[in-house]
């Protein structure tokens, strides 16, 4: 037999002998979710990048959701502004970084920016990397406003600084979760602890910060240091581990939910930061456009999160029960979960 | 001024007007290590393989670091065997799936297979998959035998499987941390809850299982249906975010160490579960040899876990202070610490 691991599609492969019926896998979950779970992203939030044809003249194109209020709008207006503008044609992919990023944009610095940014651009404070989470009903926990969907489990990045030799310290900390579709974390005005107290707070959880996570394919704002946070011209997809330490530290503005591959396979930079130091080795960007500019917009829809069936893909993935698995995890990391997003089905 | 996202290297562009010093990064911490803090890694646990020269020409190496006792020793055995019989020679990497693996080896089923196994393949029984580790010193809970260090957070893949509409349910589980220089995560028997009874179940933390995690760059086994645990004969290569989920359920076996860009912008296969289609995709593989035979082996060595610096090096990781960060995450998860490894210096 051809060794395999496991992909979605091993279920294809379930064992003939089987007598009970195979357990639920993510694949099945996603399949048996009601019509009416999925919800339409609105064409006009997509940004659809049409890179040079590949070297056999295959078509490379990338499509980008853009990140919903409360989050990011400042530098979200200003990638509408550029797309509307038609800035980024003719511009290029210039720097990829092997489990890091894929950047695009001007790639010049100011002395030789050859680019001038268009009008009506804003400048965005940092305070934006972070919106408010209102509850909206303290004797449900798992409900808030925005809705999230939390984790069964804390999540390691929203800690607070912990003294690095006193191993008595309790570990204290956030969640996170889902929200209209898209991985969060969040800290409530009280200091989550482990154990009791972590489920004691969340029931009696105050209002805090919520923002949205660096996962696989997230697309962010390049920048120079800090308090500089980036127009938005110079964007860049994560291709590697979740790098969960640039979160609240640079604006995530979306996703890429098709045609990542055609960025994640693109030769890595041997020049400084990995920009390419060959000029040529440089992808041209043909054109970016919104998706309602499109002669046909293209029509995608996510599984809610929160729907039901999205609950049960969480729970699914997080313990898996299936033909492959001997030990489930019982628990899972916010960017391990991947948000089910497809075409609309004709 | 070009935007560019945090990197290594970002600390070659610190302010000019800085006039305090800058705050430790990860790099400055890595290059600060003292040399005695640097284990070397015997060229008889490498595995180096050589693919086919890329378009222009140029080498395509990817060396592989062989997980250390006492972990996955019957699988890394059977490695041995392979590459002493040069059996990899001519075969192929035959699978590329985005955010997931390349795999790499025979490629064939059993009706189709072109290459007899060698002699003295050893098969592996799925209780390898973890080992016990044993707590030598219980009056500190981060030294372990074999030493662990710990990290200062919960691990959210080392719980046991929670009710799915509980939210009352106290999240349980364990912890990672790194062992020789490898990241692993742990159960103790007795299972930890969060905040006061995490903390003290550490320090009265029971006998338990431990085992090698899967991350970015990490070598596994692939197999077919459980209880089959492969041969090792057909491994995969993580190019994408950590899978997780595969912990305790495929045998990690090493680690690509250098080289992985070779396996990471490989393009995606388009046939059944990211098999190439085309054969005219698959790279050959002209041999795979351990270090100690190659002419000049190579020589590499990591930073040791139980070292000051590396501690040093996972709380700066965990909390970052300088000029790019605003707000330091206060935790990490073990997949992002990436265990700094190095050619020794000439």
């Amino acid at each position: 037999m051809r060794r395999l691991i496991a992909v979605a599609t091993l279920a294809l492969a379930a064992p003939t002998l089987a007598q009970e019926p195979e357990p639920p896998t993510p694949a099945s979950v996603v399949a048996a979710a009601k019509p009416a779970e999925w919800t339409a992203i609105d064409p006009a939030d997509l940004v659809v990048m049409e890179l040079a044809p590949d070297t056999a003249g295959g078509k490379r194109t990338v499509v980008i959701q853009l990140l919903p209020p409360p989050f990011s709008q400042g530098w979200v207006g200003n990638i509408r502004t550029l797309a509307k503008a038609h800035w980024w044609d003719g511009t290029t992919v210039y720097r990829v970084v092997d489990n890091w990023v894929a950047q695009w944009g001007d790639g010049e610095d100011d002395e030789h920016k050859a680019k001038p940014l268009p009008d009506g651009l804003r400048v965005v404070p940092e305070s934006e990397y972070v919106a408010t989470v209102t509850i909206v009903s303290r004797d449900n926990p798992q409900k808030f406003d925005p809705m999230v969907t939390l984790l069964p489990a804390p999540d390691p990045y929203v800690g607070f600084e912990l003294s690095s030799h006193d191993p008595q310290v309790a570990w204290v900390g956030g969640i996170s979760g889902f929200s209209k579709g898209w991985p969060v974390a969040l800290t409530p005005a009280t200091p989550l602890r482990g154990g009791e107290d972590f489920v004691a707070d969340l029931t009696a959880m105050k209002d805090g910060d919520i923002w949205p996570t660096h996962c696989y394919a997230s697309v962010g704002v390049a920048r120079d240091l800090s308090p500089d946070t980036g127009t938005g011209a110079e964007l860049y997809a994560v291709i590697g581990h979740a790098p969960r330490q640039l979160d609240r530290n640079i604006a995530v503005v979306g996703r890429v939910i098709e045609g990542i591959e055609h960025l994640s396979v693109l030769p890595r930079g041997k020049g400084e930061a990995g920009v390419y130091d060959d000029p040529k080795l440089r992808v041209p960007i043909v054109s970016v456009r919104l998706g309602n500019e499109l002669p046909v917009p293209p029509k995608f829809q996510y599984l809610a999160s929160e729907s039901a069936s999205f609950a049960e893909y969480v729970r699914v993935r997080a313990n898996r029960h299936d033909s492959f698995y001997k030990t489930p995890a019982g628990g899972i990391d916010v960017c391990n979960v991947q948000v089910p997003i497809r075409r609309v089905p004709q």
